[in-house]
């Protein structure tokens, strides 16, 4: 019995957290984290459903719901069976099928962002369909099925698939073993918590110290607003985690190349581990020319890097020293696996893109996958962990210690609650009234 | 008295196009040519209102227009008097000033569309409020107005304030002379009318001859679908234009960097003048591998390049012969002088992208003015002409012998008929029931 599917609903979901100024930083002065979230019903048994949705940060989440209904008329009607057949093939589909729709990309912006809530939905249904987490879907895949799933277009100067099925093959044997260590041990995980730009100077010291109480090893606050403040807040956090624990900054893209040059170069005392975004995600040279003058403080960026294009300069460019990815951003998981595979071979460590909601529920999956059968290696590799908003997911990320502990339930993780979606619809739920 | 902006109207305007395959190409195989039309009313005399557009090819269209409505709340309200005192800081306003819309681009897709749409506008109601067309408005502006009406943030690494004042006071001395000479002459345009990928052999043939005798010296071919029928065609066209005229081929973005490195090794006995678009738009490290590897032919891009950064770094990093800004890609007028003037401190020649719905006649404006006040040379500088829905402007551009000639009227050219936007208005107008 093929699994039909049958509709494709796109919700605008927000939540009000500018209210509390969770989430602020030098560029995102005040952000309603919000989420494009899709579901697609099928024909399947109980009421089978793929969730998926795409993060944004207030308004302008419309935009996003609206293009992801646009993206309907070529998903709805397929069968699951004969996507996962080819879906390599399908994500071409998707983003390019209807060059009409590709014009306002292409392969970014807000018809991006709406691919990945899809396709996301999509792996979401797979897994579901299968019974497992997506991480184990993925694990159980063979590296030809793996390699199968993907599109090469535009990278094949970097990666072909046989290469891809090379590396993957190479740690094919070993991945049972990675496995076990993940289920007992999780995936290390740094915190972005304590450092919110919005947040008072008693709050960031207060939040570091209960971090640390709770075994976190890596901690990261947001610079770029007010260098001043920035100096005082480092020196609190060292203050407060020692100088073994890692510090990292994020500047979330407001300095041009020489202001972060500048900057970096009175940071430097505090020797951050790395500094993120500290110029126009765009800018591939740009971040280039930043990390060859502030080695040893490396260079991260990722979060708004809007396809595997722009990563494979990144890495060809020797632009980054940590990889980025985000599966909201990216075009869902297929780009984010081809941009893993990408950063193994350029030996450049992923360190997914998480908080806003419902991203630390996707990354752990990424994380996972990353470790267990492309990267085999947990050297300079953190997820990022953010204690906001999980309470509105049927199935929240558990993180012990400093560890993400692997999902168990079928699907991504992504499946908000149905009182949620009641609740922080926008703008009608209640949340908004 | 203040002229304060009181409403700004998205209208989503489609043409059929796809009916005749006007405008088809190897990537976008039946476009509905489309524009996302933007009018600012304000309190000004004879109701005054600026006018601006973005182009699409159809679906998404709607998203564009949703997306210039989101943009009103930072519009409306302020007066022209006060926004063009400092529209260097305005544009930037425009951009980053609401960080919510911000995270959908940012600077890319729906949303920086969107922009150049509202941009345009602001520029045609300047122009028009000063009763010149929006060439001459910039030609009669100081070097240092000009530059105060530019946002450098991320291109200071290649170009700063000072040295955009002094490029343009180097050429301000005989602007005079430049604006009597295009008065005269016109600006050298190329046409791709002869080109498109869905007509026949029969067509092109008789297109290209027709333009021989039109006195056209430059021609487009549409390449990249089926390598033997570029083939065909190209020979088509050279026999019927000689060797002493231009070809130019077109790829739309179909090739990875292999396959363009292999296709123009078999197009390069026709002598193409450039390939335009051989690959992804984002990819400009394939830019330069493949300029270095298919010389010398020349490599062109830009009608889908999104922002000034990636211009910057098209370059910086010696990827193309020729810029093709496009006014609707980039956020518009004020965006577009950048780009002109990292252009010629780099030395490559702007050639804009133009065609679709109302380039033409906005980008007659940024040649003249390129020329004029920037370039001072028309070395390899030709403006694209497609011969299609110029019926719909108010004020269309006027092309005799293969030549622009400058528009007279206040403006940007960009005004459509009140019965145009009646009867193509998506999904009600009488065009589309």
């Amino acid at each position: 019995m093929a699994t039909k599917i049958t509709h494709l609903t796109a919700y605008d979901i927000r939540f009000p957290t500018s209210r509390t100024l969770d989430g602020s930083d030098a560029m995102n002065t005040a952000p309603d984290y919000s989420a494009t979230y899709v579901v697609l019903e099928t024909t399947g048994p109980q009421g089978l459903a793929g969730h998926g949705l795409t993060f944004t940060i207030g308004r302008g989440n419309e935009i996003c719901a609206a293009a992801a209904r646009l993206l309907a008329p070529l998903v709805v009607g397929a069968t699951l069976e004969e996507i996962v057949s080819d879906l390599g093939a399908f994500w071409r589909h998707l983003t390019a099928g209807d060059s009409q729709l590709r014009w306002i990309g292409p392969e970014k912006g807000a018809i991006h962002l709406a691919t990945a809530a899809v396709i996301n939905a999509l792996w979401d249904l797979w897994a579901k369909a299968q019974g497992k987490p997506v991480w184990k879907l993925l694990v159980d895949l063979s590296p030809q099925e793996l390699v199968r799933c993907l599109d090469f277009s535009y990278v094949t100067d970097a990666l072909t698939p046989g290469e891809a099925v090379a590396m993957l093959e190479r740690n094919a044997s070993t991945r049972a073993e990675r496995e076990r260590e993940m289920q007992v041990l999780g995936y290390p995980a740094y915190t972005t918590s304590a450092g919110w730009l919005g947040y008072s100077d008693d709050k960031v010291r207060r939040l570091a110290r209960e971090g640390v109480a709770a075994g976190w090893t890596h901690f990261k606050q947001k610079v770029g607003a007010d260098l001043e403040a920035d100096i005082r807040r480092a020196r609190i956090l060292r203050e407060e985690i020692g100088w073994e624990r890692k510090l990292m900054m994020d500047a979330n893209q407001v300095w041009n190349i020489d202001q972060a040059l500048s900057s970096m170069h009175l940071l430097a005392e505090f020797e951050p581990w790395w500094i993120e975004e500290p110029t126009s995600p765009d800018d591939i040279l740009g971040h280039a020319a930043i990390r060859r003058q502030i080695a040893p403080i490396g260079v991260a960026t990722g979060e708004q890097c809007h396809n595997r294009v722009m990563f494979k300069q990144l890495l060809q460019a020797e632009a980054i020293d940590f990889c980025q990815v985000d599966n909201a951003r990216l075009g869902g998981l297929n780009e984010v696996i081809v941009v893993l595979l990408m950063a193994a071979k350029f030996g450049v460590p992923v360190c997914p893109h998480a908080g806003g909601v419902g991203l630390c529920e996707y990354a752990q999956h990424v994380s996972l996958f990353d470790y267990i059968c492309v990267s085999a290696s947990l050297k300079d590799r953190v997820l990022e962990y953010v204690d906001h908003l999980h309470e509105h997911f049927v199935d929240p990320v558990v993180v012990r210690g400093g560890r993400y502990l692997p999902p168990q339930n079928a699907g991504y993780s992504i499946t908000m609650r149905p009182e949620t979606l009641q609740r922080f619809e926008f703008p009608t739920g209640p949340a908004w009234k």
